[in-house]
């Protein structure tokens, strides 16, 4: 038996925030429901970010609604704030994520407020949930954007990451990530902060979320495996880019982050073939978009031991 | 003071091998002098193989000399036969690389003879240097190819590299390098031979030769930094590709992996944003060629430590 890690796919949801086509809720659902059948069981499905904010997100409501019908899977969406969770919840997702940043210059630049606002915020959410009666039937769980450095302010305390996601398992978070938002992070402070961050949120599960900006994406999911994260963020085909750096890759790749998982022996339940195939479908959806990621180029080597369409 | 970590540019030897364009000996050397320039002391600047099989290196010779007029670097050349040591020898290059596979049937496709026989030409070179009067001036090296696996016989006996690099350092190699030829490794398998290796070759120096085919070439980069290894070969914007995957990756990235070693806190020497601006000029004397690498689109991060031209 080997040891389970899972990624996350975020392609429909950090993936396409900055793409110029706008997907149907249909594609994104069909991408989602393909990805299942290639044994992902975890997404970020959508965003419940104000439409006028980030427009391919306007569908919101249908593409959570939609998931409920794909079986085996757990579909998160992102909430932006309260609102966004109250629309969430009204829909019925069985998971929520919210999102802060460690770094207050970045936190006020994304939404206008301090971080121990944001924590309040936080706090609303598990509230608003808990007076509907859902706290049996709603996973919540909280990103701490740019844990590992801010494009804004540069340098982000590492006792600060440490003290939020401290707040947030206390506050009811059933899950914080700690995400590497601008592609700052190395293997070396992987290992240090999620080590840091696993003695101070107890039983509460972490997750990373990393990007790839500046080509140490797949090192820094090695360096947290080694310190015990089974949890990856990543996006089909490394889709994403940053905002932050024009023609730079965002998400890590999907394909690269299972065939790393799976070569360090453990199971992930991909299908790398079939989700290649996935990408080769959604690359023709995205005409101009840059499509990352390595394996999917060179295909699998023939000691792959992990699970295969001819398998 | 921080450790050394050495990067040792491939570009003009492995990155150019495949591409279309036969570049001038002087645009050779313009590259080898402007990454010097920026840092990069170790290079391996041609290759002896015969201009009919490799037509880009017709000028091996006239390369192998410029180098010798370039202060404070260490330009090693590839040779892959006892006749192409010869050469190198008559030139008067203060390193030679000689080059096998772990895999028998690499090898037999490469040079047309055992892995055996290959170890034996290399007893040659050295005997050949030796007789030349040359041990106290010329450097004698070996990479062994395949050392993660082969794209033709698939698995590689992990016993069988470290016997192989353990008859190489008794044959008086000064350095063995293990290649990644084919992005067949992974962090846990790269942790693992180069271990075992490091017990049977005495005080002999390991490099790393890492392709980043499938994505893992940067995190294999930091499980043998996690082992004790500093020397590791890359190529500008990761030129290579691989003869076996068309439109794959061949050699991990110059940039990123100088990126990260001065992230992990080594002193690599390099000024990451000088070797990006000869990253530009190698660019336009290669139409058509695909550049990779992350860290010289998206730029260092504000809060990097490393050399820098403001430095």
């Amino acid at each position: 038996m080997r040891e389970k890690a899972f990624v996350r796919e975020v392609g429909p949801r950090d993936g396409i925030q900055m793409v110029k086509t706008i997907l149907t809720a249909e594609q994104k659902l069909r991408w989602i429901r393909r990805e299942a059948a290639a044994g992902v069981t975890h997404f970020e499905a959508t965003s419940f970010v104000p439409a006028k904010v980030v427009p391919q997100f306007h569908d919101a409501a249908e593409v959570a609604q939609g998931t409920l019908a794909i079986p085996g899977i757990e579909a998160a969406v992102l909430v932006p704030n309260l609102k966004g969770a109250q629309r969430a919840f009204d829909v019925g997702v069985a998971k929520v994520n919210y999102v802060l940043s460690a770094s207050e210059a970045h936190n006020q630049s994304n939404v206008r407020r301090s971080t121990d606002e944001s924590i309040e915020d936080f706090r609303r959410i598990i509230a608003e949930r808990d007076a509907r009666g859902l706290k049996d039937r709603v996973v919540v769980g909280c990103g701490i954007a740019t844990s590992f450095g801010c494009t804004i302010q540069g340098a982000v305390a590492e006792p600060r990451v440490v003290e939020i996601a401290a707040l947030l398992a206390a506050a009811g978070a059933q899950e914080v990530s700690l995400a590497d938002t601008v592609g700052y992070g190395n293997p070396a402070q992987v290992r240090r902060i999620f080590t840091a961050v696993s003695k101070v949120v107890g039983d509460v599960p972490l997750a990373a979320h990393f990007h790839d900006t500046r080509g140490l994406g797949i090192a820094n999911v090695a360096a947290a495996v080694d310190v015990g994260i089974r949890r990856f963020d990543a996006s089909l085909a490394g889709l994403g880019g940053c905002p932050f750096a024009p023609g730079a890759t965002g998400n890590i790749d999907t394909e690269d982050t299972a065939f790393l998982l799976e070569s360090l022996g453990f199971d992930t339940g991909i299908d790398i073939e079939k989700l290649i195939a996935v990408r080769q479908e959604v690359e023709g959806w995205l005409p101009g978009e840059r499509f990352f990621g390595m394996v999917a180029r060179a295909g699998l080597p023939k000691t792959y031991r992990g699970a295969t369409i001819a398998a």
